[in-house]
């Protein structure tokens, strides 16, 4: 009975999550592209689990050092100048090897590239705004509410790309932001059951442009499968940089001039800048191969690697909070992939 | 294909839960005996769910009355003994309207008899050994780890009664045990991380001890389903009041030799005796009709309904914690259900 309702809300256009299972069911060789999209979509989602920790750690080390006094938005555009840098490498490895092809020629239409500004655009209003939510509430309790982000990812999701979640698979998706939230529980985190309404509208409101820049993002990569990802990139990180400059003139355009653009900068500072623009990567790669939802539990993940990881680095002591929370997240982990295969 | 697996799996004997969904599909009308038990079913829990919170609020406002110095062991035995005449009450209205048949009937055999005083004696060890785990851990540690007794319901109702809990029914009752600890933890809840090894495995054999005696009287009562209810109870509670004869002989001699039988007793303990006595009741009730997952079930929803009681009674604050624990015990009750369509 379950079963055949399930069915009937099924999605008549083919997913790629589901080309793995169609293809087994009718009997017929699973296609060479098929699996190396699987191969892609497993190291893609594992290098973007393992960055997103590692970045955590770098930031607990660096706040450790006491080094933190560089402009955040200078090492934004940084960031941003790496991974066009990068994506730029990589696209001429690709011409020296497969030659110039329509998929993978750097040069654009209007048409193509009109709706690229949008992610960056958002994200530059969500930036702006975490300035202002922080007279409402603390930095804990921000950590706290920016979960919400993940029930804004699956709702969206869910909107703008029009991707069914099974029943259990949004069950498995409430439990995840439960989860995350338990994990991160401290003393202090019921103060932000006390953040007034203004602060609350602004975390919703910063969950919404956050979720929609990141399903924005698929839609942009995933309209044109066979266009290279390098190119895709190019373009979204060229106005990743057009919309950082914005935010250094906003923000810390005193600073810059008194100060110079590489004040406060360490070693440590460029790690994480390194570091940074390779999980920026790692997330486009996830986009193209992968999803949004797949997104959200690889940095669910790589928060509680990240917390296990930090017992042995920095001797952190795991709370019974965190046990509880991580426990959840693995059982929302569980359901999710059950979830999938009743399709 | 996970629809086929499940089924496959399903046991060839039809369980209560599933004759009416079966009926619907056999399209044959539900007959009258099992619309009676549905809505014994319901009415059962919900007495238990209503007489549990009751429960909890009647404790804490005992304690605040600073009320709480009599002998827990006189307080039980008056618990069973109540039981035992209550079931003799319903028992005599039963033979006036039905008359004596050999269901109803109060005379019993060595054989139907001989397993009654099981469960009475485990509750008995069990109840001798908390006072020995307050040497490892604190009361609200022990509050924490009480939420074992879900998994060990869980564990021996499936070995036990071999009754089987799909896939997505044993997901919900780990989140069951986890959502309701999380809604339990309080800034001191951490320390229960430091209990002792030798407090653990007491913690865990008390655990294994309580759900032991609530699946075998489980299996007790639905041995023979045509059987009196209450005549099955008065057996139980029987046995219940002799094994806590023994409990205030071991552990409150002294105390009722030297200041009597009823010292410390107020109002509000017999309120208490009179609500434990329902609720014990209830609880073999939910067993007759449904389950000790019901039950499980059944109380951890109590628990949060005590909770939120307790803000209009005594300016109770929620915490963050008890929002993500209510959000991820009423998820697994909503896995739990649409798990259970699935068979």
């Amino acid at each position: 009975m379950e079963y055949r309702r399930i069915k009937d809300q099924d999605d008549p256009i083919v997913k790629e999550d589901d080309i793995e299972s169609k293809s087994l069911l009718l009997d017929v060789p699973v296609d060479k592209t098929t699996k190396t999209q699987w191969r892609m979509k497993t190291i893609v989602t594992l290098a973007l689990t393992v960055l997103t920790s590692s970045q955590a750690i770098l930031i607990v080390w660096s706040k450790r050092a006491g080094r933190y006094e560089y402009s955040v938005t200078t090492a934004n555009f940084l960031v941003e100048a790496l991974k066009c840098f990068m994506s730029l490498v990589t696209l001429y490895w690709t011409w020296q090897t497969d030659g110039h092809t329509d998929d993978n020629r750097l040069s654009t239409t209007v048409d193509e590239v009109s709706v690229y500004p949008i992610p960056a655009a958002l994200y530059l209003v969500k930036n702006l705004l975490q300035y202002y939510i922080f007279a409402y509430v603390d930095a804990p309790g921000y950590q706290i509410l920016k979960n919400l982000n993940i029930i804004s990812t699956g709702v969206l999701y869910r909107i703008i790309l029009k991707r069914k979640l099974s029943e259990i698979q949004w069950a498995a998706f409430i439990l995840l932001c439960a989860g995350c939230t338990t994990a991160q529980l401290n003393p202090s985190s019921d103060h932000v059951l006390q953040t007034p309404f203004l602060g609350w509208m602004m975390a919703i409101v910063m969950a919404l442009l956050s979720g929609f820049a990141g399903v924005y993002t698929e839609a942009i990569i995933k309209k044109r499968p066979t266009r290279n990802i390098n190119v895709q990139n190019f373009w979204l990180y060229v106005f990743g940089m057009v919309f950082n400059v914005i935010a250094i003139l906003v923000q810390d355009f005193d600073a810059v001039v008194n100060k110079g653009f590489f004040h406060g900068y360490s070693a440590i500072t460029f790690l994480m800048i390194f570091n940074h623009a390779a999980s920026g990567i790692a997330v486009s790669m996830v986009m193209k191969y992968a999803d949004n939802i797949v997104k959200v539990y690889s940095t669910s993940v790589a928060m509680i690697l990240t917390a296990v990881v930090s017992v042995f680095l920095f001797n952190f002591h795991l709370s019974l909070a965190f046990f509880l929370g991580s426990t959840v997240v693995s059982v929302s982990i569980y359901l999710h992939s059950i979830g999938k295969l009743q399709r």
